[in-house]
């Protein structure tokens, strides 16, 4: 009963992972972004890659803008809500390396097991300006809580004359993405990142302890 | 004489940085690029951009992608240049760790002076594959220049378990380009990344000599 032009009926058997046609969209979208860029896709084509007619997947998202916004939100909002969570946890619990090294590691390792290389989105001309804003101001909060983890560690550490040391490692945490795509990401990348992050603030002697502390809050909040 | 139309000749009056024909096309090319995005821009409306005709533009570039490759090499070439020069300098010249500042100063500078952020086009999937070879290749060599680098300055530095140090360095630059896009970069963005990636070497008590070191090898080489 099933045609093979597009707009054929939705098969019974997803064929992307996602428990819901609007995670199958997600998926097959963020592959087509990815390998053939935002530009070239059109909703057409991710319709056809699901398997749904194209008036399905407008009843999901109105446009394509919308389907990369909820994609590139998917690239912070993990890293983003544990930040927040060790940024309230009381004075006592981890010290502060021990946090940075957690928001550091936890981040990365999201960057990098994600499906879909999606952080080579960011920095899209499409994606600048008010449509995004939701995106953008998540990702400048995570910075920011980057920013204050690094300042809390090392006030005056010896990449203080070279910039925060927490942005420093939010921009190695970053640079996960680059490693990626070049094919140079390994399962030990964020391990790297993070510590080289602590090595910026001037930790490098404490890096075994500030391990340990990383686990457990990772373990705790994770 | 000249009409308000595309296919207009070319006014008396270069409208773009650049001595020749072939310069301004690379710069409005540039411009669209980074602005409107490689796949929303056609070889028409850079020729409109520049002001000549279409028939024009192909005499000096067959394809978009020829002209994307040159941009691409652009931002490239001259730190590669420099990286080269710097490892071909006889042992004596320079200490290990003035050498790698040298080469991320000088190759943190150009990507933060060029016109237009062109690094933000790196990991566009239309740059992957066959056709972008020949700047993969060399922004692989520069990647390489780095590693060398880093390994001689610190074979068992505090980095050594967090990757190559001078691999780290090579990000932190390339991460300029990301902070060139976010609006954040400053004049003392490429010392700051230049700096950090000695850091990570374990040179941080090294830095100001090492400083004066680099600024004496660009000032010799760059």
């Amino acid at each position: 009963m099933t045609s093979a032009g597009p707009g054929r009926p939705r098969s019974q058997q997803p064929s992307r992972p996602g428990a819901t046609a609007r995670d199958e969209i997600l998926d097959a979208a963020a592959e087509l972004f990815t390998t053939h860029g935002f530009a070239n896709t059109s909703t057409r084509s991710i319709a056809d890659a699901v398997g749904i007619r194209q008036s399905s997947l407008y009843h999901h998202f109105k446009t394509k803008d919308d389907i990369l916004e909820d994609l590139l939100e998917g690239t912070v909002l993990g890293g983003l809500k544990f930040a927040r969570a060790v940024a309230d946890l009381p004075p006592g619990e981890g010290t502060p390396g021990g946090r940075l090294h957690a928001v550091a590691l936890y981040d990365g390792t999201q960057l990098c097991s994600s499906r879909w290389n999606l952080g080579i989105l960011y920095h899209l001309p499409e994606t600048r300006g008010g449509r995004f804003a939701r995106f953008l101001a998540d990702r400048q909060e995570l910075r920011n809580l980057y920013g204050e983890l690094g300042a809390a560690v090392s006030p005056a550490g010896p990449a203080a004359a070279s910039g925060n040391p927490g942005d420093l490692a939010f921009r190695l945490v970053e640079s996960l993405v680059n490693l990626r795509a070049d094919g140079l990401a390994t399962s030990e990348s964020p391990l790297q990142a993070a510590d080289a992050g602590l090595i910026l603030c001037g930790l490098a002697e404490e890096l075994p302890a500030i391990r340990e502390q990383s686990a457990v809050l990772i373990g705790q909040l994770g």
